[in-house]
């Protein structure tokens, strides 16, 4: 019998799949979730009861959290990487490492084939097989969604002629959450007008209290909130409870699908969004002026790889080690505000900081320098300038 | 008698200059105000009085808002230019057309010496005097209070021991208002900690009730607001007045000088903000990837230089020929909504709009590709990862 | 009967298309050869007659050498583009304009379908068919070698057994040439290790007198050589007759293909790679610093752009834009040496030569600046620096 | 007495500075010759003597080779750095390590000054004061010949007058030999328009018959030479022993001095020449697409700011950490042909070749995937492009 390995959800999608592959098409059927810090305990037992009702051999939840966050989250925040200057990159992210751990788990059990649930028209088909045929290339990948273009009405109904009677009534706006963010699509994000509604967004924005919240970096990483250190998985997890409820972070990004499309989608991601920005204020005192102008640059680059299932490429561990070393001096407390829908960032405390006054102070009295070396070096400074104006117009 | 341009503003440092240039060093001061959308006329009126009170031989106010504009403004738009992906460079940018408009004013009349009031401490003295430096080498710098290291105590005892009896009390915030934006200094920012305190912006944040509104675009340009046409500086006007009382667009800059050492510096530039904000989702739905991918980058060194007042370096034509060409289809509506503090993008309208759905659409049915299509995508896009995991594996 | 258009250069595989889309498949054969410099009028003969043997309708000749070099050819010399630091683009470029005249011949008489000879293993298949479908998505592409994976010898068998009796004797070397310069492959190009054989390269390696020439550009373009103006095509196609037999511009390629595995390939484009190296200089002599900054990056963008095919991708008009500004200034005579397998560049005269000794020499006492200014220079530059160590530091 | 630290290299400028500063001036002078690769022991030996018969109180001459190479040459072969496409960096380089040895020694010894021989008009008084006052800033810079800006002939008459009765006799050609290079500044390189005559050239280009060489590399670092290890720093003094006799790697370099004027200098390098190179072939086998896009611009910026003397600069460790990481797989040999005055490049051997036949040979059969796939990957790849004409057109 072909031992098959299923990413699944939970979804229709991936529940057809599951039923489909393992009574119509004869595979020994593995279920896999791994989990991105979308799923909790509670949730991932249904998820398995339902699993080995629609026929799975047997099912695996895998806490794929912290390697998320070690792999992928760590240099996104480094990078303070948002695609098109706006969205965390949330799903793209989490789509990398799962792939990642369920090659892994299919080569441990020496299956043959690997199924997901993806369509033929996003990127999540582009980066799962990218990912399973750069690392097993002998894996064959199944795909019944893409494969017979399915409606959710066909889907519905081959469940129910086969006696699985769970109610499929189409959420008004599918969700996909984890631990960087939640993207919300719906109606609206299928054209280029609207904005999504407030209710479609999961969290209530009940928060009205404005609160002052101290973020601490250490070496660029998230090692304490309010003076509490934990890790920085914990850490994300209680900003996103302490500022989720504001309606922080929520936007619509509008980007370059890897097939060549555009595509819009909506999302709330306080903790990232949060984190990012005090992370860059951060950088923003203790690094050079080029190490900036280079970290933007090489960080736009890695989110526009990630996001397009590249992660393999030798050329994101480079990147990665680039990052890291800039971090060396990023440490300090990030001080910020909640408010309802936004936040603001106060400033920063840091040993590192650059703007130190002691070396003089911006626009006031200088006294590291007199005002003679001030004019040779501008004087200096303008020689290419005043050069180019004399010969171009002699 | 040495003929002087003074660039004059009408503040303590440059009454100063107005004075001692005048009277003790002799020069016949013509006194220059160039106004970036700063100064009504009523102030511009109070300015001109005061200089020649103060000893120049005669003062001219020279509108450069429309100059300010296609020079400089226009730019910053089509390449969506945030410094440090936060300040709109709202000074930074007035100080070029301010300096090259006193230097053209200069040549016109014959000047041999040109002052203006910059410390020895910021950004300015460089924007002014590089530009000075190389299009009129021959024309000598004056600066008074960069050279003497003059205190504001020292200046205020001199003008009173002179006659001239204004009261100079030092504002909490020193204020610098243009076309694209405002810039507020002030004790906070001096140290890396505190945010400004409402009342040191100079708008009064009072409107609460949400609004929506319609940017009009057209290459680029923002050519109509809420459906009426106008030229883009009088829509900026318009939008700054709309969107002002709404307490948008602040924010504090940290960067780095020119002169090597870190500065902060609030701001509040409502119409700034929101023009870029919006222009900038337009052209994610109607530029391709690599003209996005291409952009950021040549804007974000566009910006730099500009901010260190290189504006004269040939390759800023260059990319401002990069800039107009990658416009050319950045035409359309962009649907905003002004709330207190913060605006959303709700989403446009553009017949230019790439993410026309009868192409297919995102994540849903595909129409116009088979999945085998997309399965032999993927599959030659794995080659070189696929290739480089065997070479590095065998 | 349906029409189709066959790019058609006169080799076994489109030989093989012409007669078996005429005969076998009943299209009503367009044959077409696009010259971007590789044919003279008598080849271009030998191959109508040949393609109307072998059942084409009609045929056709187009030349495109001059719209060749106005597309692209131009901004390969303005970005002095070397693929990988080394390969003119040769055959890339060409591809590109080839498919645009097709295209555009294919529209212009009503084609419904499209063939080409490429096989599923190369660069051309995705460059030809990339600008089909782009310009002509209704027009069907007919690719009989990639579909059928055909081996030459099949091929061979086919036209003999249907009475067309050529010697298809294969070539050691396989050769395209074109303006722009020729590519060679062969048994070693296949691997890594060797070196193509002096007998490979086309082009008899017998000039050994050296010879220096003047090549004269005008805004970039070159516009004269040795003192007689031309046309930059004229100039060309001059300077390959008398650079081309000392043997120079002769390498290797080493590339990425678009479909993901390396690819190796001998040149010999003794006329670029002169061009390219004397443009160059005469930059280095006419530009700021910063244009050159900016210029390498869009311009090695530009080239891996072109080289894939995405030569409409509109970002390609805004680089050329760029370039196009650029070159104001790239005015000027650069004297070039000419020996057996190399060149020398001895050095330029330029009325806008940045390097005009009466503002300064290199090392040479100073006239432009006095030691304090330069030490004032060195003091502020070294603020960021000095800053930075004492607070990490202390 | 004040202790003083002289970078004193035996030539006229620095044996002024040790006299006029320990006789005229009262310093206690130590006079350090930094070697970077440029002397031999019997050399140093004279140095030595002379300038202790100037009045330096004592002499140390520091070999600081392998530091060079450690510090800064190996990154520069890591990122194939050649300036302006051209130059190697040989003295930039060295000035480098130069000052930071100069520092280090200075602080030991407990020195309160520094003195350099320097001019007012080159790059090496801005390398040399940029590492010194950002190190020390408590440490005084002296530079006589810049702040007297003296002539030779003043200085040659000073020596004389105080019985130092060396033959100054200016040599026709000033030379700068390093382990990275020689650069040669003469009569011709003031001008733009004259090559260097082949005697200014230090090394006699005598060799004639061609030698095929193997250059073995080890995550990026010059292992081997013709199949014998070593420390990278002896294969590429070997290196130079046998290529420099062809007169290879000799060039003009045009560039933006960092006070803004351009400069001209010539150089060999042959050993330099052919490192980079060769790196760079087995760099094109061996890393990905985006690895090599990504490594060009680091290096670019790299070898930028090095040039200017930023090597302090945080920036330039985190795209050292960039470098480094990209070299895991860039082991191999590179097979070399040495002729006169040019090499070439025959081809490499390495188990991480990636252009294994095994996979798929560019433009023959395709073994690694089908017709089918192929056009998909094409189909899906001109969606963007299909889109944006049709939106663009209709």
């Amino acid at each position: 019998m072909k031992k098959l390995v299923l990413a699944y959800s939970g979804g229709l999608d991936t529940s057809y799949c599951a039923h489909w592959l393992s009574k119509e098409e004869g595979y020994e059927v593995h279920a896999v979730t791994v989990n991105t810090g979308g799923f909790d305990t509670e949730e991932l037992e249904g998820i398995r009861a339902r699993a080995l009702e629609l026929g799975a051999t047997d099912y695996k939840a895998i806490d794929a959290v912290s390697t998320f966050y070690e792999k992928v989250v760590k240099y996104l925040i480094f990078g303070n990487v948002l695609r098109n200057n706006t969205y965390p990159l949330s799903v793209s992210a989490e789509r990398i490492v799962q792939a990642l751990e369920i090659i892994a788990y299919a080569k441990s059990i020496g299956a043959t084939h690997i199924a997901h649930g993806s369509t033929g028209a996003g990127n999540d088909q582009v980066r799962f097989d990218l990912i399973f045929q750069t690392l097993a290339p002998d894996i064959e990948i199944i795909t019944p969604i893409r494969d017979k273009k399915l409606s959710r009405e066909a889907e519905i109904e081959y469940l129910q002629a086969n006696g699985i009677p769970y109610a499929w009534e189409k959420a008004k706006y599918s969700i996909n959450k984890g631990l960087w963010g939640t993207s919300v699509g719906g109606e609206e994000t299928l054209g280029s007008e609207k904005a999504l509604p407030e209710h479609a967004y999961p969290t209530t924005a009940n928060a009205v209290e404005p609160q002052e919240i101290v973020l601490g970096f250490e070496q660029g990483e998230l090692v304490s909130l309010n003076g509490e250190s934990d890790s920085p998985v914990a850490n994300i997890q209680k900003l996103e409870a302490l500022a989720g409820p504001y309606g922080i972070g929520r936007d619509i990004h509008v980007g370059d699908t890897i097939i060549g499309i555009k595509g819009r989608v909506g999302f709330e991601a306080a903790a990232a969004l949060i984190t990012i920005k005090a992370h860059h204020l951060l950088e923003k005192h203790t690094l050079s002026k080029w190490q900036q102008f280079q970290k933007e640059q090489q960080a736009s680059f890695y989110g526009m790889l990630l996001h397009e299932g590249q992660y393999l490429d030798e050329v994101m561990r480079n990147i990665e080690a680039f990052l890291t070393d800039s971090q060396r001096h990023v440490s300090g407390e990030v001080l910020v505000k909640l408010l309802p829908y936004r936040f603001e960032l106060q400033g920063i405390r840091s040993k590192n900081d650059l703007m130190d006054s002691k070396f003089g102070s911006y626009g006031e009295m200088n006294k590291g320098w007199s005002a003679e070396e001030a004019k040779g070096f501008i004087k200096i400074l303008s020689n290419s300038g005043r050069i180019a104006q004399q010969v171009h117009n002699q």
